[in-house]
């Protein structure tokens, strides 16, 4: 059946109740009457019912893209007839878009390489496009789910091809804005407080002064470095497996399908995606994802930093540091009346552990790989965007309900810089590390100001003290540090 | 309000559009009218929306149990009048049952101390109980959430005695039936194959020969082993924080609480909790947490472990060691015909790689408690509970549909037994390991057999050879090993 | 040669220069002369000069307890002369105490079955017994490094006892003394500052108030359950896999001798070890060591948590908590006179995030066993002895050089608990949560004192405010808790 | 005394018996008369003698050269007399080359900002500058070794600035030859075996064929990608902290020093180091190792995967794959004669577990930068170098002993692919998948060879077959894939 059949626009929906019959090499099995999807989707349903972990729909997304792209190439190349590349695309945008989420009910726990979730797609699309044609859903007529969806495909190539689109249309369309938005506001803040002294911490002792903007110019400046990395971590996802079917060699795959399917999905997506110069590496391997989330678990390192740096500072409001005071947003105790909590960093540093944990998954599977096919692609997939997700939601909520409201006890500030021991540091310049050792000693030990053990030293005078005690000449000149 | 009010009995459902006003001690806010829900929980929703992760809600059922056992004890002391405990009752136990699911819709992503799933719960008990005594919804009274269902409590030690409740309950309903059906399948094969020899396999190169049973009788006591650390890593959560109030001194909390409610849980439930006997490290630490977290892990290590091995030895069907035959259940690839893969053996592997991420995950956050309270619950909680889930739901599948059904290639087994070169360990104790070794060597350099091998070395005549090679003496004592 | 040869008593050490043949199943090779090593120990180094990770020396102090075990067995059921035992004991006792450790060069990387450490104990032991028997050194005999010190032993039963030995010796011997003594000097100071109240901080945030020793005690809690599951975790370690041999099976191991080993070892080292009652999985697997390892990753978690506390109560001196005062014992910084730093409680941070790094090394690579053999075993036992020994000699350095000496600053934690606002919650049982909670705003936002905030509430009088808000009635009873 | 002395040339050590005293900050302390380590070293010894982890060699090597450059750029700018630069200049040399490592005792776990190990840096160098110049060793006169040698400088500067020039020195100077070289070997044998048909596996089934070379491009080009992104990774390692100061204000250092030392920093070593953009971001954060670390377990992950793909594929010799073999380096067993093992490839395993072990720890620590500083710092270090060190070596040891002498078994080879139905798959593009899938299970259920199943299916005859079934066509064109 070449001829072209008609297209019967109707709307998604399959109008049954009950079970059908779909079919496969294994043969015969029910599925719902009013889903789209096949044999092979219903058996992984049947056999990997396990927690409640779903693909995540954003791979549906991508999938369509790819779908829609090889059709177009196979048509173009003259192995698909027009109209059945026209139907399958009409589908595949169907399949983008959303609107055909009810039908991809997979599980994350299934074949290693994703094949059951490729079938599903290819399942959907072929009944969908019969329903379309006019022809009998399940009949793989005139539209057939392996022969034409999956034309020059194989799971083994489709599939890491969709992990790369989804992985890097999730990182830059929604994490990238949520982190930028974050450093700017935290550059805003440093900007805005920059000439407040501070004490300094190291090891959590009182140390010479900086000010709060410098201290906020630092976080700034770890999160930037950290989605520059993440920036660089997507070369590799570039870089698609399309065109290598089963085991990279590109069988059934006409010449130069490879290269024709990443410039279409490059133009669909408007994304540079080349075809991966190596498609042996590309299916084994999976050390691009790697690489993304060696770049998220480096976005949640200084996450986790700032966000305990900032309730730290919080702490409080009258028996911890308090220099910083967050907004407050909800009550922070079902027993002690009146507290209030930290809790979007609480939130945040909960999200860094779990990114960290990911990881960690991310890494082991991708070293689990054997012989001609990494097959842990779906856990790989599955925590990636997790790891996506809640970086991304948090740093927004993170700004939002912490961030923009933070404000400064200028008071405090003021009292610690004053009152510090460490602010002896300036007079080693002029007299020497060991001489301001013993007046620090001195200002510690008896309990009074470093002025008064200063002079009580007999090193130097007061006007000397003065001249060279100031922490406003402490902090050196703006935020880039010296 | 204290004179009994009358107890009307309404089904589930508050019949109301649009939304109403809730208040706490930050003001007002408005919340879905037809939720149970107060203003705590909608604060929450509004300030922690962030992915898809949600508290788990076999944690919303224990803490059903954990209410219910508050309210009776504080009843039973005095504190609460009786027909308050009755409703509290009366709800919590349509909590424990999933019938008030709907009304818990918070992330995990939220107060690290489950404050505001605590506050949900009481939110909605006191709601629903106002309800069923007629009162006004939102009003307070005459169930106050904190008052009155919070009683005796703090967030911070009734959300970890919930997280206790809820793990063990999990492990022991869920978790531990599955391990033992596996352990049991494990077993019956073993005894089924213990008579037939297979070659032994040490750095993936031949070995001396042992038999089917044998060897599947280690991977048995490998689970048996897992499933035993598994159990005794239950004593740390048998031990409850409730009674600790806010900072582990029991403040609010009448002397004999504690007690009294571990007494009333374990009553309950039927499982011997009792009261922790240091709050201050029940409150601080989550190292119970910890300790199961490490009972999964352990449990997953010999899980990959056996299903790598069995696919391994499934491998094929041609080009592969071939010995196993696993059930086919799906076809196996959308481009090769009639490929059929290890597909169960797939999901354990991937099951097992998250088991240890999210243990990582938990161990991490673990790590973060600071001062008198561990603020990093949620998320160890909701790790928790994955890995139990996963494991469990993959232990089933895994034995429905792969273990079970595997049986054995006997042609295959005994052509390698019979082809072996390493069958020649058996001369040693006669000839000495430098005589032996010669032998081999000339088998493997000259491609020939053992036997003629070892005839060619003149060490050791054909009659002798045949009384020492023998592959079914070579393999022991039963099941047990040496 | 089995008639018994004379031993001749002489001092360890080979008085030769250059260069001496020995052989092997794979041909002569040179080892230097003044070396007790063969050709296996030689074609190691030189394939296997990796980094600087040495095989740790208490492993072969061990090895010695098994070899000398195994020939007391296999003279005892008639397989080896009692002589060439005798000689073998004499050995083994030497390379236990320690004065063979020269001759044990070889590195963790190596074979996965530390069957290159095997066979260096066994050359060693060799050459030094043909040595004391008058031979000639490389000529195995009379005694063969495989023939005589292995017999009724394969790499694949005797690393794991080695493993298991060790282990538990370092654990008992090495770590518990010093955990013991941590909590020890935890419990005193406990008991010594039971009464001093101190402000609880929750979220890092004022909370109501707790004692000084009443934290103390949670910290010394949690380390006593740390080690107890410890101690717990030795269970699987006294299974030993000896005379399981190459595959499980006990192939050329004679009847009884598992037990008998297992016995031996018991009565040579004073430890209840036991035989593995399955070697299949005692081979395949190293479950026990991951055990092991995750009960030093739970001492590590509180262990972390007890530092980190620590050193944020005693941050200041002026500018932090400052209610701790830890002993000073280095100059702080090379450029800040007179700072000093928390840097035991630093090291110990450290050392437990390289425990948890250890940790991950262990369970990634137990997981990786393959078939018949777990050939993941020297990086196994290395990262294992690792974690023993820097968390003993931290907890040593970490109680002598900061615990011991730590001092209370009572001022500061009087000044808290008056400042704070969280008194507020004594209230709450009489006058409710949500009027509570109006006081407690109504102190945090005029910065006035509790006292006060709450006679301009109106909800209660002075004489009432004083007779329930008193630290020292809100602190429980005793260290244990509500 | 600022008149220029006298240097006095004379060769490293101090010919003195016993303890000499040394004296900081805290008072006096014995030291080794013969070591030229001064009190701050000793107090470090004394208070952190944990394990058997020292500060790696390399770490001081580097910090030679940073003491060198700090010293010409304090000369150049006036803060320093000529005469002590140039003698500090002198035996900053000295320590580069490792001629005074013997002086550098310091453990691992210690402060963790390393400012003990700078101090350590600072006595030497001022001891054995005194030396030179004719001084008393301890007095700190002429050169000082806070005032002179750490002029400029805090050790939360100048310890990251070692930390990165060392660590990028090991990296390019270490590793990346010994990787380079691993795949110039790879890409060589791929070329080898560019036309070598075998069978492909995915899920470890047979799957369709490919060449020997294109497996073997698909390692080396994994190798490559690895390596280019751990050249990417370099980049946050050429910034440097040096000017920061002690927290990063650059309070006691120049105008201008910051960009004058990295510039001669860069100068002395040849590589593009430039001054840290923001130093309040190079104090608090470590996040460059962090990304230097994931480029190492990006590494260890490819390295992972092929030593197990060789290994398995060399299984056997006669009841595994046997499809690679490998060279024989050493006997394999204690007890099996004539066994060989693939033990390259298990080192190699093994050093990639540590690898991600490591990485573990480098992360976390990283992760628990507290407010100005990070003091994590000794064991990040420590973990990367050692990453670093073992996978050089083991890249050398796997390529020079494993890879470059293996060599392919031809006829098991041929017999593979000869032998598999998976060719099946070039049928579909003529009949279609679902027939195709037919002829497959024919083969599968009845034994018989693929032709043969083929015409009993009656969809195609014999010359169809062969002329669309034949390896070599099915191979593609070239390494490079589709």
């Amino acid at each position: 059946m070449n001829t072209k059949p008609t297209l019967h626009f109707c709307p998604i929906g399959i109008q049954a109740e009950g079970m059908r019959l779909e079919r496969d090499s294994m043969g015969e099995i029910e599925v719902p009457a009013d889903k789209y999807w096949g044999a092979q989707t219903q058996r992984s349903l049947v056999h990997f019912s396990i927690g409640t972990d779903h693909m995540p729909l954003p791979l549906y997304h991508a999938y369509g893209v790819v779908k829609k792209a090889a059709a177009l190439v196979n048509a173009a190349n003259g192995h698909l007839p027009s109209w059945k590349a026209d139907v399958i695309s009409t589908v595949a945008d169907e399949v983008s878009s959303g609107k055909l989420d009810a039908h991809f009910p997979l599980y994350v726990w299934q074949t290693g390489s994703g094949t059951q979730t490729n079938m599903n797609v290819n399942e959907v699309i072929a009944n969908r496009a019969i329903q379309l044609l006019g022809g009998v859903i399940g009949s793989k007529t005139p539209v057939h789910p392996n022969d034409d969806v999956n034309m020059s495909q194989s799971s083994n190539d489709s599939f890491p091809t969709a992990m790369h689109v989804v992985t890097l249309l999730e990182l830059e369309d929604r994490l990238f804005p949520q982190v930028e938005k974050l450093v700017v506001t935290l550059q805003r803040k440093a900007a805005e407080w920059q000439d407040v002294v501070k004490i300094g911490r190291t090891h959590l002792q009182d140390a010479v002064p900086l000010t709060v903007g410098q201290e906020w110019s630092g976080w700034a400046t770890a999160l930037e470095d950290a989605l520059e990395t993440l920036r660089h971590a997507r070369q590799g996802l570039f870089a698609l497996a399309a065109g290598g079917t089963a085991v990279g060699t590109g069988l059934n795959a006409p010449e130069g399908f490879s290269k024709a399917i990443a410039q279409k999905i490059a133009d669909l997506t408007g994304r540079p995606f080349v075809t991966a110069p190596n498609k042996f590496a590309a299916l084994s391997g999976v050390d691009a994802m790697v690489r993304a989330s060696a770049g998220l678990r480096g976005l949640a390192v200084p996450l986790l930093k700032i966000a305990n740096d900032m309730r730290w500072l919080a702490s409080g409001p009258r028996c911890g540091l308090g220099e910083l005071i967050l907004p407050e947003n909800e009550p922070g105790s079902s027993i002690m009346p009146g507290k209030v909590n930290p809790t979007q960093c609480e939130a945040m540093v909960m999200i860094a552990t779990q990114v960290l944990g990911n990881d960690n998954t991310i890494t082991f599977a991708a070293s689990q790989g054997q012989l001609d096919l990494n097959v842990m692609r779906p856990v790989i997939l599955a925590n990636c965007l997790h790891s996506i997700r809640i970086l991304a939601d948090g740093c927004h909520n993170f700004r939002i309900f912490s961030v923009e409201g933070t404000t400064l006890n200028h008071d405090r500030l003021a009292q610690y810089v004053n009152g510090s021991v460490m602010l002896v540091t300036a007079l080693s310049p002029e007299i020497g590390y060991d001489k301001a050792a013993e007046i620090a000693h001195i200002a510690t030990e008896h309990g009074v100001s470093l002025r008064e053990a200063a002079l009580q030293s007999g090193y130097l005078d007061g006007s000397s003290f003065d001249r060279l005690v100031n922490p406003l000449d402490m902090v050196g000149h703006g935020v880039a540090g010296a």
